[in-house]
């Protein structure tokens, strides 16, 4: 199972806005470059942590992109963040891997937070990783946890100058980012779209217990997903509604689409929760007519051999005075009496439609 | 079952705006028809791809309707998106087949979004396909998967010039459009009712499996069928509300009728979920009642006959001193014994209600 | 159960506003008739299809209800309508009786749709019966499926002048039409009422397979009578707030008291929906309950008598050596084994809380 | 079970307005006391039905409350009406204790209705009393149906000059039954919250058929307490809120004492909802895991004795020739054998983690 | 089970702003610590119950904190409440610990209810203490029931002067409170959710009834967080919204973070019940799964043997005239018919796909 919350307890009693990285414990280095662009020219700087960090941000002119990946190690944060005047309750957002996704506008810039999906390990585990942005006039900032891949389509747009990217501004780039994570969760979804298919049919032909192991881990997945994507419309609303001064008109169209995205995303979800819940009553029902089945087959069985074994013990019997025992028809009789037991009882469970 | 959601993931990473068909691969050709009429003359003029579209496209005089089949060849689509200068993300949306149904306003045209519901093949399956339509000041665009035969009465009530269909603007062809579209869910609901009604009756007489199996099937159907119209609603309640300047005031009485239809279908299909849940409580209550009555039957028998086996094989023993085996009445006696064993059972069964 | 949706489907494809009778055929004539009153007289004219219905209709003075009784033969409404000027939407829509509960101000006339409930047959269904209305400035017209008595309390009240019916305007006249069908609901739900009871003694007491039926088709009809009355707090919601200027004011309060009363109708009806769903649960569990107590009892016997029973079989067997048969003691030691058997089995039930 | 809808249908058919006493028929009479106060002085005048009722109402003094107890004889209640100008609509809601809570302002007065709800008989059972209250510039009634006390304690404030009672205006005298009213709530949800805990424990250690009642009993109580306790907490919304001028602004923060108050009953009632439907669920599951239990060790049982009672019968039976049967080892052999059937029977069992 | 409920009842018909203290009785004495401070000062005062609490109040210089520790001895808290000119509603509020979290501005001071929430005793149980805050314009009162360390975090950092405390308002101190109460919920749905995962690993492994115990006590703490920590979420939101202007503009920002923090709570908890609804139902179909499977095992023994049995039972009749006993042939035929009959058997039990 993902897990749904984190060790966040070892912040409390800290002072509020006190950044500490909450979160898997990573060991790779944080790497941090700087994109500055214009139309026709991009500039690439690797923001290593011992050079003089704030030197190479003032020298960035224009437009940039400052893509910082790990967030296990707050100091080069902290550098950044005064740079840009990021307000400290947004650093320590950023580094607690625990939020939800969420939008806040701070008037001189805009702060969203994502949640990447992704499937991990065999058998395959969801995997969630936070993703954080930050829009200034003529800046963004992006924060990863790992060095995921998923920027770097947009990173070779933006490098090939394919596409409109580098002729608009940062809230262009910014939308280029939630659209690459929101495609993303298409391909999650698919991936759990073919296991439900793959699942409904193992429900009907062998239903064993590894069946309902499949069907629990989907429907504990389909929960975790859930709390990912849901506050996400309302994210996408707010950039879409472009109350911000620093989202232009033109790109509003752009946030509309990936709105659409996000509801067709939910609404399919909520369509897998349904079938999933279906498939379980009717996985339960159908392990209720197996059992009825088995016990009618069960109770016929008993019902027509018990009486007859009776019979027989009864002729077993070594009482010295049994007067059937001699008669010369006494077992052909016996038989039939056995027979015509049997026929009746066949007849009832008849007239009970057991048969 | 309907897929849900079709291979979307292999448009990841591409820059939006790409229109790109997702959906199942068509072979044959994309046709696209145009229709241009007053109220006293109709012209129809085949777009084929080789000639020059744009050309006949200028000649076309006052309102028309432009009728595309297909939509698995994007390269006459963008021509004809040039022309009307649709946005590149709106072409995006026609030939991606996953969208749900919307409405989007782009103040030169209205862009709409519908699913066309059919059953296909035996045993019936739902089929979903996507109907674009684009409304503009004095042209309405259609786009279809197949060329199938719902726009069919409203292309011949405008050759034979039937009804109000030409003597009214292009909102009133989009209405016409609509209400065909939305008239046929009263069939697919007919149908989905008849079998309801039919199962109601199967699982009170014979509930086999295969009865749960078709039971499961409409369930995972009024799933798909719910997803595809509740948005809906919403759609054409934004058309009734005639924000757009496009859609006339008078046509807005017309499109308050086909939003009274679609809460009609929304509630029917909400009733039918309704009933099928129903079904399945009931149907695993009976099971259960069944099973009860089973196992009463031969809780009683084994209960019954048991202990009389018992008395009969202890006499079976062949101990060489068994007083009882010489008694001259030890037969009938036993016999005498196992009848008030079996007597007082059945006095007990009665006592707990059994029988 | 009452048919949720009646075949609709005939007329897909039609032009809309052509009036079609949807519901079950039917043979006796369309009667119609014009009651003309002011404070003092009241004039009864019967407007028959074979006379000029216009000039009738020309001559009826000042306020006046139109009783219209079957819908079948859209002929003569049509005149009706085309006398009244309404719209062919509404005609439409009156015929049609797979219509919901609305509301639908054309502000020169308001269209009100009614559903009346009752039971028919033995055992009693629910009959639903679609009830339309049409209040212009100085006019009523009602329209009925059948010949139901209804309606014929308010016309009683009318012909003997009892009660303010003739001193007020047609609003009143609408809203004593509405009271009459909310005031039947009751009727309905007092009926559910008694046959909850009834099932709810009898689930506890003989919990048979007939209960479960009555069971099942009562939370069918609860989703039937759902469908119908839900949408009416709406329909009298926009009566009670009288944004039409055909509504006076003094007669709000009026519809207030009725609104009142759909209101206490539906809370009625999701307690009956909910003591349902309760009952279900209940009588699940009583099964599972009571097939618990028959397993243990059984699984007592069998694990009484089985293992004596293989002893006795064990003595009985016929080998030549065995040695305990010849013991004067072995018949009475094998008794006494057996009880001890049998006596430790039973403090090994009683330890586990069997008995 | 509390009775959720005694006999309205006896009103069907009758003009609206005409007030008649719905619900159980009473015999004691109905007794009206009247109460004029200021702050220093209180006279208490009782209002035989014989007496000149008008005479007494036109000599009381200022600020007055009416209290009626009995309002199963409609009689004196007109006269009351007739006197303070009540809208016929509103006695005739007074008198039909079929009402739910509502709240409705007649500009002149306020008129509301509560529900009293308290245990009776043994074993106790929900009583549901109606209480109307209607409040004038400087008087009010109040409608009891039977001489509860519910109304005693706040009578003996007023009388004995506790509190501000006197001091206020008739909207503080409202709020002072109101309060009442809804404290006694608290009282009722004890009784159903100690109902849980013992069921609770109950159903862990002795789960029978009386549990299964008793927790059936409860969730009816619950859905007949939450149809009379959601809809208050509007009401009381309707006086915090102060519309009407009748209420003064210095008694709204003890409206909004008593909104607060219901708010807590609501979510009081919601949680032992929740908690009874999952005792339920619990309680089916725990069901299931004993019939487990059970099964499982019967079918060893079954499966370790019925193949060794096969054997015994083999070497039981009468053939001439069975060679077996004349070895000298024979006997220890089969008893050997049978050992090992049984030993291997119980590593199958204990593989399959059965023991 | 945490007590949803206590007894509040004994509060019934006093006069409303009687300040009672309703919970479970305590013994330690009530103590009140006054700190008033300024950026660089800080004075903290032990109000002690004997002396005279007036004078040392009017003596505390510009902003300061009241601490109560201990709220079920009335007095000292009246003496409190009448320097400050508390209502006497919001007294009687903070000494009955049923409150629900609530916000109530009385403009001159906001009084603010929490919840805090903690584990308790062996197996630990949930424990629910209420938390009481008024902030006026330069004071802030904190009332909790024990002395728990809570607030103790706050009061270091307010001593050692650590983080921006005493440079703020006293609505930032408000702030650090509702921080510090919201934070220690981290750690105890921290638990909740460490219990879910060894329970969901339990649940697939060894499914006993201590399992089932657990779930359960799972499943009706969650009820109990959900009731104390939903309405928290309107509490907080109506701190942010800062319609008071006792909230300064830039605190609010503070209080947007501790909102967010909220939401993110009641989601996991929202998260864990459906992750605990889910894993009930599926340890419902499992056991029913496992019964299927028992049940197969024994109807396959039964059937295979019972049949058998009788066989060997005719047999072993002592008939005198029985032919077949004295066939030489007899012996090895009954065998092989036998061996035919199982083989039989497990060829039905093949084609059924029991095996």
């Amino acid at each position: 199972m993902a897990h749904v919350s984190r060790k966040r307890s070892r912040k409390a009693g800290l002072p509020p806005g006190t950044p500490m990285h909450i979160g898997e414990p990573r060991e790779n280095a944080v790497t941090m470059t700087a994109f500055s662009y214009t139309a026709s020219t991009l500039k690439e700087t690797e923001l290593s942590q011992s050079t003089d960090c704030q030197a190479v941000l003032n020298g960035l002119a224009g437009t940039h992109w400052i893509r910082v990946q790990g967030i296990h190690d707050v100091k080069p944060l902290e550098q950044l963040a005064a740079f840009y005047k990021i307000h400290p309750l947004v650093l320590e957002d950023i580094v607690n891997t625990e939020q939800r996704p969420k939008f806040e506008d701070y008037s001189d810039y805009i702060f969203v937070v994502l949640k990447q999906i992704g499937w991990q390990g065999t058998p395959p585990q969801l995997r969630i990783e936070q993703i954080s942005l930050i829009l200034g006039s003529h800046f963004v900032l992006s924060f990863q946890e790992h060095s995921d891949p998923i920027f770097q389509a947009v990173q070779k747009r933006l490098q090939n100058n394919k596409g409109p990217l580098r002729m608009r501004g940062v809230d262009y780039l910014i939308y280029a980012f939630v659209d690459a994570v929101v495609d993303h969760y298409f391909a999650v979804l698919e991936a759990v779209g073919d296991e439900i298919e793959e699942l409904e049919e193992a429900l009907i032909s062998i239903p064993d217990q590894n069946c309902l192991h499949r069907l629990h881990r989907s429907k504990q997945d389909m929960i975790v997903l859930r709390k990912s994507i849901w506050p996400l419309r309302e994210v996408i609303s707010h950039l879409e509604r472009g109350e911000s001064s620093l989202i232009q008109d033109k790109t509003r169209v752009y946030f509309r689409d990936v709105h659409d995205h996000t509801v067709q995303i939910i609404e399919t979800l909520e369509t897998y929760r349904d079938m999933l819940s279906n498939m379980l009553d009717i996985y339960l029902t159908n392990l209720s007519l197996k059992l009825n089945e088995t016990m009618k087959v069960m109770a016929m069985i008993a019902t027509l051999f018990i009486p007859l074994t009776l019979i027989a013990g009864i002729y077993g019997m070594n009482f010295k005075h049994m007067p059937e025992l001699e008669w010369e028809w006494g077992y052909p009789m016996v038989l039939l009496f056995m027979g015509l037991c049997a026929g009746g009882l066949m007849m009832y469970f008849r007239k009970k439609k057991w048969i």
